[in-house]
């Protein structure tokens, strides 16, 4: 940690590589940015913290106004009870003995803490485990937008419903209808479709609950790649997105309302910084940031400083990236520091213990990802 | 760590999931067999702790006879100096001024301590750093077996060697030639051609080495796609095998001298324990291991218990998998574990904080991965 602290006041460009730092001012831009879109349509924010892994900007998103935090773990939900967060969400179903342990932990501390249920033989046996506690656990029926992930069927969420609601120790609050599939899709128009098609169909369930007199207060779903588009579902109260905060390669590169080949609203506030290790050929230089720095999914990271070389990164190995001059009238030293804008953000800072929040290029704070690697 | 704890004699089917799992008996084994081998033909083994970034099984390697340990980055090395190794060699230049302070503390720690060059500025760099110290840095010329990645072209590799030479606070030791991109060559019969292709020319800078009156004690590289075919190298001195101790899909499924299309020597010693979460399909379940849990790259995890009903695991997100029922007349329940074989050891190993050892079994002890997120 000694080694952390010293990096307070330094220029970005002097940090050991490779490392992840985050641009405080476009990450602030960017929660302002969303919450006041959702505010616009009388949404609430639920983002998720399974993205940045770091009790620290979830805090921001909080005291930005949001209603709650979502993660996908029990691990990840045992950190923000511990640091003090009420009402966290767990976004997918937790069906073990021990993990139904470890959640009644976190309950006991946070009364407000919410799990998704998809399966009946789970809802009893979580009813049992709150019953021992003598506690009351708020849950959502998980629906499945046709992605067969989780959630139950949507022809069946009445009926979930309603067997949720006649058990004493679960508080039915309402439903989650997530569809991961469609976040991605490259056109705006055929995501437009595709989220509104399933959205409409978790709002027919949300009417269902209501007419048959079950509480549904909570309807959330909703990605980063759906923000503007779920918002115009009237039954949707909150939104679930994650990667806004901090962005990647994977989601700037889907079209947008604004533009239809870039995602334009929130810049990149994630980078990584990567040094110049080898130089031996007069078309390439070998960087080092591999496959354990830079994780190798969801498109190709792309440099965003020096911006005037035309420099591409490739995959070379676990340790290793080669970056490909295309103009081999410039060159790069050993030692140059290359600033990359990562492909996936959420598995990327999952590789990394810290974050360097900069201003203006200087090193403020040190920000642990403190629920990296918590994937139980 | 009191749940670490806790876990020491309980059933490894009772581990919460996802998490890794080691049979001790297969390491030892695999250990073992490459150990014996090497010796076989008059080689050392300076095996790579990149794959497991774990010091208790770099110490087991130690205790089977092999003569020193090797590292991709000097964060790593870091580790295993201040853990009481000696001999330490950091296969991957290290340029930086920050990062040559952090070496020269580990040679103050272990005067063993290697390091390779591929440059001569950096040479030059590294007897500047070492003198300041008053202490004599061991560097090996790092070659380039036409990959490019790092090392000096084959044919400026005695160059180099008496440029080191001549620099007094540098204590030339021989050569490095890694050949990474013919390991994975699925073809044995290819992989051999490849591989003794590139091995020969080092041999050649080794011979030059010897005649021109440098010091070449080690001459060090193959991987363990290449252990059997390299040692045919008289020049050889030491492999430096990584993943033969705890194996995966993608090796597993190369051809070997043995059989061409598996590579049966190093049977996987690691294993990823996964349950199923939500099951509301008839051919599908979700399991909890997802990209986070399971590296994404070099092949697809295949399910090793149990194996009888037909089961495929399928990439589906960040923190979920698909296992896809062939044999749709049997089943899974929510809550079963399944054990797989994962598709990459190295970058897969860098996502948990520990391994479970386990003997038939039952879980013996809880080995830190304390090398984890060390890739500076």
């Amino acid at each position: 940690m000694s080694e952390q602290r010293e990096s307070k006041g330094i220029s970005k460009w002097e940090l050991d590589t490779p490392c992840l730092v985050i641009d405080e001012e476009i990450l602030e831009q960017n929660i302002r940015a969303m919450q006041s879109h959702a505010a616009s349509f009388g949404k609430q924010l639920r983002p998720h913290a399974k993205t940045h892994k770091c009790s620290h900007i979830a805090k921001m998103q909080m005291e930005a106004g949001c209603t709650g935090i979502c993660v996908a773990k029990v691990s990840e939900a045992e950190v923000l009870v511990k640091n003090g967060f009420h009402g966290v969400l767990v976004t997918s179903p937790v069906v073990t003995d021990y993990k139904i342990e470890r959640l009644m932990e976190c309950l006991s501390i946070d009364p407000g803490l919410t799990v998704v249920i998809d399966h009946a033989a789970n809802a009893t046996k979580l009813n049992e485990a709150a019953e021992r506690r003598g506690l009351t656990l708020n849950v959502l029926v998980d629906l499945d937008p046709g992605m067969g992930r989780t959630g139950a069927p949507l022809n069946n969420g009445l009926a979930m419903g309603q067997l949720i609601d006649r058990l004493p120790w679960l508080r039915l609050r309402g439903v989650q209808c997530y569809a991961g599939h469609v976040q991605h899709i490259s056109s705006f128009d055929e995501r437009c479709r595709a989220s509104l098609d399933w959205m409409k169909r978790a709002a027919e369930v949300v009417r269902q609950f209501r007419q048959g007199g079950l509480a549904c207060d909570i309807f959330t779903g909703t990605g980063t790649g759906t923000y503007e588009i779920d918002c115009k579902i009237p039954e949707l109260t909150d939104l679930q997105v994650g990667s806004y905060t901090m962005m990647d390669a994977e989601y700037l590169s889907i079209g947008s309302s604004q533009n239809p080949s870039h995602f334009e609203k929130f810049p990149p506030a994630l980078t990584l910084l990567t040094t110049v290790i080898s130089r031996n050929h007069s078309d390439f230089v070998t960087v080092d940031a591999g496959l354990k720095a830079l994780y190798h999914h969801g498109g190709t990271p792309y440099v965003l400083h020096p911006s005037d070389l035309g420099l591409e990164y490739e995959w070379w190995g676990d340790e290793h990236g080669r970056i490909v001059l295309e103009n081999r009238a410039k060159t790069l030293e050993i030692g140059d520091v290359l600033e990359l804008v990562v492909s996936h953000c959420d598995p990327t800072v999952n590789l990394f213990d810290v974050l360097f929040s900069t201003r203006s290029g200087i090193v403020t704070d040190v920000w642990p990802i403190d629920m990296r690697g918590k994937c139980q």
